[in-house]
């Protein structure tokens, strides 16, 4: 099973490091970490996609607020959220075969944000499952360069995360 | 100046790690950095921004290629290149503006991903200045929660980024 969990923590130099080191020392199976500030900029907000039972999650979580820079932990994976990935795709197109790399690219809201006589690049938001299925159809057309963010989450409705200072 | 720099390596543990490892410890100012694996999952592709002059972008190359898990270092900024992040937003929102919010979410060419009777979530990909923009015309509502991927960027045109071997 797979976990979400979000992360506050101080904007400091090294804060990344530290993290993504934690991780790689204990060899929890990370299989996404995005990092970006928030509304404060003295805070940055983590989104880790961790696989693992319920027990990892404890683990990881208990790991982390160790970390001097952890401001608060919370796995969003117990209430209802949003998760969303960025994905540019460059994909081999000419005029032959732009117009049905068009229809997919409507079919999934996904949008062309570049073109030249051969390729095109693609941006699309979504969960994996349909960033998978769209690289799965566009792989016939050739992909020739894919770059992803990892997940971003949010708790749906109006519950916030923040620290106990806030 | 900024410099955005694509860097492919090899998805092994640690070496995200490793990398932000070494900008730290450098002391290098790195604004944002993203990772996800590629068309072939052996390997991962980072986006990096740092700001600084050519001289500091040629000190961070030469660095991350001393890193045994780095396959290539390509400084986008010498050519044309697409850059999005993609930014989830919380905002305050009930009956009485929820029309006024969907107005600018719809100039923005943003999309509301969730609503509660007191707040949405809005999902908007873009460059920095239009995140900033949007960020900025809807703190008036009140910004509860932001979460952003860092940026991504590819190579406008036909080139792509790959390791030697390929």
């Amino acid at each position: 099973m797979k976990h979400t969990v979000s992360v506050l923590v101080q904007n400091k130099p090294g804060v990344l490091a530290r993290t993504a080191g934690l991780f790689s020392r204990r060899g929890y199976n990370i299989e996404s970490l995005t990092v970006g500030v928030t509304e404060n900029e003295a805070i940055s907000r983590m989104t880790i996609v961790v696989a693992g039972d319920d027990t990892v999650v404890e683990q990881v979580t208990k790991q982390l607020n160790k970390l001097i820079e952890v401001i608060k932990v919370s796995d969003l994976t117990k209430e209802s959220y949003v998760d969303r990935e960025l994905v540019l795709i460059k994909v081999t197109a000419d005029s032959s075969n732009r117009a049905e790399i068009m229809q997919i690219v409507n079919i999934f809201r996904a949008r062309i944000v570049d073109v030249a006589p051969k390729s095109l690049i693609i941006e699309v938001t979504g969960d994996q499952g349909k960033l998978d299925a769209l690289v799965g159809m566009l792989k016939q057309f050739g992909v020739k360069e894919i770059v992803r963010t990892g997940t971003l989450a949010l708790g749906r409705g109006p519950k916030v995360i923040q620290s106990a200072k806030d």
